[in-house]
Formats: C-alpha cells, structure tokens, sequence
C-alpha cells in the first residue's frame, strides 16, 4: 500500500558461485563458500560491491561502507560475542564426587526462613520475569513448605532411594527462582538476609568482608549449578515434567543465557522435546479457535511463547530455529487482520509474552536483512515502522506511573524491547535508503535506551538493568557507532559514543564476561579508527582497499569459521582445529594468494597483521 | 507408467470434522478429534466406514474389516508396544551416591586382558553393527590401551580433577562397544571371558551358578548404565563431542532402543543436535556434489543415516522427524534416474548405510498409509514393488556363501531388512486391493523372514537373532495373523500363525520385556478370536457392531490417548493422568453415551466390559 519503491534490488550470487555455476542462497558467506572454505572469497567480492559500486544514485562513500556493518552485527556482536563456544576437550572435568560435594554445600547454603524472604523478594520484585510461565503463584509457597518438610524427613531418615522425582523436580523449580533472585536482589537486600561468611569459607578467603557484587556473582553461579544438578538428578532425560522448561525459562531470565551458549541450546531443545511431549504447544498462538480459556491452556500458550521467544534469540549458525519460525510475523498477520471489519488493533494485548513476542516478531523480519546481501524494499521498513508505533502508543498512553516495583518492571522490559527494534529499523533505514533524518531518529531511541537505563539508576531500580535484554541491545548499539564512527567524524556520533562508554562503565559487575567482551570490542573499533585516519592508500583515491577494510573483512571470516567448525578424523579419531589458532591459521593459508592477487603491498601486510597480533578478534569470545 | 487404476479414493474428513466444518488432517485419529478429546467419535467414524460401506465392487466383508489393520499396526504393535512410556513422577530416584557406587562397580567389572578380548569379539563378529560409524577400526584398540593407561595413572595419583572431558568421552565410546558386545556374546564365549561370581556377589544371589541368559541381560544393561554415566561424565550437553554420537549409534544395536522411548528420543535430539554443530550433515547424501572422498566425509555421511533412519524408526505422535524428512524418498529418485542415459541402477551400493536407508525409505513410503483414511493408488505400490526387487537382485545375486562372521551377518541384516518391507508392501496389497495372490504373497515373504531367522539359529548364530529389527519386524507381522485370524478360518493363516508362536518362543531371552509384551499382544488376540466366534449380534446379518470392533476401536483409543496427554494445571502444579487409570476414565466417560446412541444392549456392554478387565490393553506398554 505504500508508494512504489523506486530503489534496485541487489540481489546477485557471489562471485564464487558465479564462476563455479551453483546456486547461491545470497547470504554472506553463503552456505557453499563456507562448504568449501572459501569464506574469504565470498565475503570480500559481496562486500567489494558494497563499497565501490554505489549503484544508487546520490549514494556516498561512507553509504557503501555501513553496509558492510550489517553483516558486522551479526557475526561479530551477536553470534561472535553472545553466541560462541570454545570447545576444548583437553578441559579437566571435576570428578562426581567433588561436584556433589559443591552440590551439597549449595543446597545447603539457606535454611528455612531466608528461603521463604527469596521468594518473597521475587514475588514482590520480579513478576514479570516468571509468572507467565507459572500456574498459581501461590502455589510456589505451598512447595516450599513441602520441600522443607520432605528434606527435615530425609534428615531423619536418610535412605538410599527416599527422594522421588517429584521431590527433584519441586527443588529444582524452587531453586531456579533462588538463583534468579540472587542475581537481581541489591547488594543492601542481599546483606540483610544471607550472611556471607560461609561462602567466604568455602571459597578460602577472608571471612572478615561483606558482600559485594563480585561474591554475589560467584554465589548466583552457584545457585544456578545447584538447579542444573536438581535437574540432572531428576534424570530429566528420562523423565518428562513440564518443571523442567519452567526451571529452564526461569534460569534464562538472568544472564545464564549468555553462559555456554552449547549448553543453553541442549537445555532449550530439551524443553522443546518436553513441551512437544505434552502437547503445550496445541495451545499456542495462531493455532486455531480457543474457545476454552482455563488456566492450564493459558499457562502453556504462555511457555510456548517463552520458548519461542528464547529460540529466535538463542538462534546461530549451528542451531537454527526449531519453533519460532511456526509462528507467522505480526506483519502477514496485520495484513490479514486489516480485511476484517471489526478488528481493533489497539486491543489489549492480552498477556506481556504475547506483547514480547509481537515485537519480536518485528525484530526477527528486521534481522533477516543482517546476513543477506540483497536490498531490502522500504514498504517492509515502512509497515513494520506502522506497527511498531502502534505498540509505542500501546505501551505508553498510560498516564500515570506504575506503583508496585513489579509493574515498573514490566513497563521498563516493555519499553526497552520496543525502543531496541525501533533503533534497529532506524539504524537500517540509514544504512540502506539514507534517509535524511535516519541518523537523528536512530539517535533519538539510542537516547531513550539510555535514559531507561539511567532513570533506573538514579529510582534506585538498577536490578532491572541486569535483564539480559540489555546487554543483548547494547552490544549491538554501542559498536555500531563505534564503527561509524572509524569512518566519518561527526559530532553527533562522537556525543552518543561518549554517552554510551560513560553508561557501559555504570552498568552491573554482574553481567560478566561478555561485558568485557563487549568493552574489548568497543576499545578495538576505536583503534581501528586511528589506523583509519593515519594510513593513506596510495594509488587510490577512495581507500576501497584499506587495511581497516581488510580486518573488518576478515574478521566476519574468523568468526564464520569458528561457527561452522567440520571435524576431520584423524586415525579413526576425530579432532577439531584449536580457536587460539584459527585466525593464524586462516591468514597464513589464504592470504598469501590475495595479497598478490590484489597487488598489495607489503606494508599494507605489516599493518593488517600487527593489528591482528595486537587486537585478536578471537579474544571477543575467549 | 503402470495401468490406469478403476480404484476410487476414499478421501473423506472424518464425521466430527465434517460436523464442525473444520479442515481435517485425515489422519486415524485426526488431529482435530485428537485435540478436543473426541477420538472415539472419529476413529468410530471412518472405521465404520471402512466395514460397512465396501465401495469397491466385490470387497468382502473380511476386506473391509482388515482396513481396521492399518491404524491397529500403527497404534498397538508400533506406537503402544514399543515407544509408550509409562511416565510416573512419584517414582522414587536412587541418589547420587548410590548411583556412583554402581557405575564403580561396573567400570571395574573387566580387567585390561578381558577388554581386549571384548573388543576382539566385537570386531570379528559385529562389524556391520558399528564399522560405519567410526573411522578406522584399529583406533579403537590404540583408544583402549590409552584408556587403560590412564585408568592406571589414576590409580597411582588419585587426584580430583585429573580427567579430561577427552578420557570421559573415550571411555564412553568403549563402554559403548563393551555393551553391544555384552548383548550379542553366546553364553560360552562369556563364559571363558568373564566370571560370573562377582556380578553375583552385587546381586547377592548364590555365586555358584553359570552364566545365564538373565545373567547376561543384566550384565548388558549395567554395562549400559556405565556407558551413559561416562557420557554424563563428560558433560554432554556442555561438551559436543562426535563421540557421544557414536556412543548413542552402538548402544542402539542392542535392546537398548525398547528400553524408555523418552530417553532414546532425549539422546536422539541431542546427537542430531551435536551433529549439526559440526555440520556433519552438509556431508550427508544428496547434498549436491561430493568431490572429496576422504576418510572424514565418508564416515560422517554413514553417522547422519545412521541418524536418519534412527529418526525415522523412533518417530512417534510426540516426536515427529527431526532429519530423515530432509531426504526424499528413492522413489522420487528412482524417476529421476530413469531419465539420466547412463544410470545403472544395479550399481554397488557405496555403504551398508545407505541401502539401509534406500529401503528404509520405501518402508516409509508404505508406512504413511498407517494412519491414513484414505486409499493408496496401486500405481504407489507397482512402483515400490519394482524397488524392491532391484535391491532383492542386487542383495542375493552373489552365489557365494558369505565367510567371515561380519559378511553373514551383514547379508542377514540386509535380507531380513528387504524381506519385511516386502512382506509390508504385499500386507499391504492384500488389505487395499485385495490382489489374488496377496496373502500368498505376504506369506511368502514370512516363510523369508522365519527361515533367516532359524537358519540362524541352525548355523549357531543365534546372535543375530537379537538385533532391534527383527522385534520391530515381528511385532507387526506375527500380531496381523492373529488378527486376520479372528475375522476368517483360513488354513494357510492357521499354519503362519503355528510356526510364528514357535518362533516366538525360540527367540532369545536378551529381548527382554518388549517379547513379553508382544506375547500377551497374541495371546489377547487370540482370545477376542474365541469371542468373535461364540458372540453372534442379533438383528445385523454382518456383525457390524460386534464386541471385538467395539474392542478393536478401544484399544487405538486408549494408545492414541495415552501417547496425546496434556497437563493441566491444579493449583500452578502440573499434573497428568496415571496410565494405569486411563483405560477405565476413558470407558466410563464416553461410553454410556456411546451405548445409547448405537443401541447396544447390556449383554454388548458386559462382554465388552469383561474382556477388558480380564485383558487389559494398557498392560502391553507397563
């Protein structure tokens, strides 16, 4: 229904399949290249056309360089930093004993009142986050109480096989809600109620300290094993029971996703198989008529969204989606709904998984457009900007502020989620059609993500800052800029970046690891940016081969490679190559050939491969 | 190409659907029916269909009722005898320790002599089991001397952390091979390889006795136990590993794929999920060009049909198929074929894998009538048929008698794999197309599969008798005489039945709990024969409504029931139904009802009543 587009698509095989006449699935790299290792290949001559045929009018220099951002963000923010293993079967692995042993001291470390003052802490503070995927609240107490009962009776009478699965499963639902309360609860809350002593003792260091954010990060891990053990000993491979996927979905509410992101896809294909096994999909969205409303269909169609939900984001190059590509997009559905005469589309969403998964249904047709190398068309953009605003009016045309800190909360996730997407289809709409304002749009929702963060800040409600949705956005948005930014000075961006290096440092310890990845990340960008402004290409005029453009390039080939590791048997036995020495390895092999096939100097060389010793891009997910 | 079939389709919706106006899958239940409880109704629907409107000139009475067949095939002998789980969450769980103790018991249960002796016996008399699922086969012996040196470091420096993940999946993979061999070793070479006193002794029954047949069963499933806590050992959900694939293929030539079908799906996804991480299916068969053809490819290919055709024989109305469904039938391929010149379709096979596949893939095109209302086209069938017999030619056109222990057993496999798709095909002839020569035909094709049985055990390879397959295929064909027989007194059917209870009981004892289920399959058969004889219905000429149809329709009922359970939600707790109830809530529920409508007297109800009491259905899966 919009005006008809006037923009080409580029919709071209790569160059590699071109010449060896297959078919090209046009994603960068494309499936075959990756087949035959010849990512490099693949990359470049997809991206070469990016940057020097501005095939549409009026399209700049620094026009043809940003799309090369698109595969940058997926390759390198979202699958090279949030979703990439290092496997490496020469770990030690801690014999059984010592792991029950730790089991043991875990599930020992709260007794009967602090475990009812937890729960307590994330009925009152943390709503949002799991009750969807609960039937009665209440009911939580009640199990409680039993799972004290069953284990003072086991004290008692310790026997061989008194526990049933019944029991493992209530304790493992019980502690998934410990673990995540240990992550968000304040330090000052967290004083209150457990001492710190004993895993002071436990760990060997002074006991003489108080909490802080560093022990509750090592005490939230600890909570997490304790329940990925309950799990285990209920033989949750064995024995189906829907606590399985709560205790899972409830874990995933922290930043276990961002753990071992081999062990969240077996966790979340078991869920799948368990909720196929009792048939909660049936009750899902879109699945037909639901004339009966009970709890029960109503509790599943909201784990099912969840699951959906944790499958389109948890998806990489190694694990595609098994559920979420059932659902349609809220786009083919408005479409449909615009046909029926009285279809209110500013209905009351009727559940915050269903509103999660709308919106994310729009974010999944955006990020389609990250890996292939076609233009998109500007209706899509457009459509999908009509129904984002809709939700924009939805979530905020309440006046007044939310009173409980669980409703905060809500509306905190809610915003954020909706303002994320709609930076991405701004920073999108600057990529591909440079609309005039796109860089001042794209902006102005980085600005409101950062006001969310700091208004949290500042009310006292930094806990909601560490819902993993945060870090997931920002490790898209900050390098964004920071890319930008290598390539064109402009102050606007220089502000954002500022403010957003500023609001990096003020975020929780708690987020771990990937916070470091992500700020290495940051810090390389900026040294790009210097090796941008200093080397000089000579011969051309528009530095289309520079050495930043070479790295950038072979980063995306570093971290393809890393994702579509293929084994080699080697007497019988197979191995698979070490991570530490894959970006050597694909250098020295590929490299040679390209640097005299595209007439490059030798100090060109120098710079590319100093940088490489210096800022390895494998350090991103080490 | 084959003549043009005079054959209608019976291609309805069932009554509920029709009733409702809603779109029906045509399944037997349909989906529909499945979802809102009203299988009775939809089963009664179509099968009384079948019986009493015979639309096709000159179909018999007896034509008519076989149709019944088809979903009892699916449902009883597939679904409820071999992959219904009998979930039960207030069972009590051994602990940790205890756990422990066991798996300690049997890793040291053999010596460093007796595992090679072990691992001898695998390679010389079970190659066709597992050769194609690993490299080379020496490996593993240099695998089992690091295996023991390691053992033996260990022993010397008991440490907490001195395993790797690397000798956890190494020693999986052996106990893997260990299991396998545990199940297929005659009594007399266990004898002279293993004492049977200690094992004894863990069981604390009289220690002076031989080893049995039950001895060894419990041997194997220990060895078993001791495979899957190595495999746990090595954190298999954190660690991918190829290992864990392999380990999964070897226990599943054994008994081990009847044991607990959630378990064996739980496995089955994860090794499809670890094969997918290292991109072992982009090796897989019709993948496009191969050109390489080294060691790696070649195995890895094996390994992912392995998995197709475990995907496809596992499949089950909770786990439908993950892979298998990638690959089309060679049917389609067969046509493809035909136009290419040069195309020898008697071309060696290149892998045991990949004829299996080849006919399994056929099995499944037959397969998909199951549970379908509507009528195959003959011209399906001629064109199977014509498969068929090419592999018939291509398996036992050389003259020679196989040597080596591995080839016979191969050649066994091979044939009694072709001879049951066989004996489906003309099953199938018979009960679609009523064919002259079909029950001659299907059973030809039994005396095959009875006569590569005993032959067998004739030459002293009773061994061979133990592989999955030939239970999988005896559950269907010795359950469809009975069946036959209760309809029709037929002396070639008399005979076939006499000779498949004697071979029944010559099976091995190893087969364990699925033989006894298979049994009492028979023996209830036989037993509503004897009602169908005595009870004649007045006031029908045909028997129409019969008690046996009644119980006929039942028992598809209650398996299909059993295996579509959904939770509900009692107080946020879920909870599902006891199976061991589930025959009787679903008679009383729907039946009064049922018995009004039809105008079915109280004798009806009585003898309908007793049977169950007095044969239960639910006792084939407990």
């Amino acid at each position: 229904m919009s005006g008809r587009s006037s923009f080409q698509k580029i919709n071209k095989a790569c160059k590699v399949c071109t010449r060896r006449k297959v078919k090209c699935n046009k994603q960068i790299p494309c499936d075959n290249c990756i087949k035959r290792g010849e990512e490099s290949e693949c990359i470049k001559s997809v991206t070469d056309e990016f940057i020097s045929n501005p095939s549409i009018e009026g399209e700049s220099y620094l026009q043809g360089i940003l799309k090369l951002w698109q595969s940058y963000e997926y390759w390198i923010t979202d699958i090279g930093l949030l979703k990439t293993k290092n496997t490496d079967s020469t770990k030690k692995i801690p014999n059984f004993d010592t792991q029950i042993a730790e089991w043991k001291f875990w599930s020992a470390f709260i007794d009967f009142e602090q475990s009812f003052k937890l729960l307590n802490f994330t009925v009152e503070n943390l709503g949002p986050l799991y009750f969807g995927c609960l039937g009665d609240i209440n009911d939580l107490f009640i199990q409680l109480e039993v799972y004290w009962q069953r284990q003072n009776t086991f004290k008692d009478e310790p026997s061989d096989d008194f526990f049933l699965i019944e029991d493992t499963y209530r304790a493992a639902l019980l502690w998934s809600v410990f673990s995540m309360c240990l992550y968000y609860m304040p330090i000052e809350d967290l004083s209150q109620i457990l001492p710190v002593a004993p895993l002071c003792e436990f760990l060997g260091i002074d006991q003489n300290q108080e909490w802080s954010e560093s022990l509750q990060l090592t005490a939230y891990q600890g909570f997490t094993k304790c329940t990925l053990k309950y799990l285990e000993r209920a033989n949750y491979n064995r024995n189906p029971d829907i606590r399985f996927v709560q205790s899972f979905i409830i874990l995933s509410t922290t930043n276990f996703v961002f753990s071992d992101s081999f062990l969240v896809d077996s966790l979340l294909l078991q869920s799948v198989h368990i909720g196929k096994y009792f048939r909660i999909d049936s009750h899902k969205q879109y699945a037909g008529e639901d004339l009966t409303t009970d709890i029960s269909k109503s509790v599943f169609s909201k784990i099912w969204l969840h699951l959906c939900i944790m499958d389109y984001r948890q998806e990489n190059p190694n694990r595609r989606g098994l559920i979420h590509t059932e659902i349609p997009s809220l786009l083919q559905h408005a479409a449909f709904y615009q046909d029926m005469a009285n279809f209110n589309v500013y209905q009351q969403e009727d559940s915050l998984e269903s509103l999660f998964w709308k919106i994310t249904s729009l974010e999944r047709d955006l990020d389609k457009f990250l890996t292939a190398s076609f233009k998109p068309q500007i209706k899509t953009f457009d459509a999908i900007k009509r129904e984002l605003n809709i939700f924009d009016k939805k979530i905020h045309n309440t006046e007044f502020e939310p009173k409980s800190i669980n409703a905060q909360f809500q509306r905190f996730l809610s915003s954020f989620l909706l303002s994320s997407v709609q930076w991405k289809l701004h920073k999108m709409y600057l990529i591909y059609f440079n609309s005039s304002d796109a860089l001042d749009k794209s902006a102005h929702y980085v600005q409101i993500l950062i006001k969310l963060i700091e208004s949290n800040m500042n009310r006292g409600y930094s806990a909601f800052n560490k819902h993993p949705l945060v870090l997931q956005t920002l490790s898209r948005v900050v390098p964004f800029y920071s890319f930008y930014n290598i390539f064109e000075v402009n102050p606007q961006v220089e502000t954002l970046n500022n403010d957003l290096a500023n609001l990096l440092l003020a975020l929780p310890v708690i987020l771990g690891e990937k916070w470091v990845g992500l700020s290495y990340l940051i810090q390389r960008l900026n040294s790009l940016g210097i090796i941008w402004e200093k080397v000089r290409v000579e011969g051309t005029s528009k530095n289309w081969s520079h050495p930043v453009l070479k790295i950038i390039q072979d980063d995306v080939r570093v971290v393809s490679k890393m994702n579509s590791r293929t084994l080699t048997m080697i007497q019988g036995a197979p191995s698979f190559g070490d991570i530490t020495n894959l970006e050597e390895n694909e250098y020295t092999e590929n490299d040679d050939e390209y640097f005299s096939r595209n007439k490059i100097s030798k100090e060109f060389k120098y710079i590319v491969d100093e940088f490489k010793k210096e800022h390895s891009i494998v350090k991103i997910f080490t």
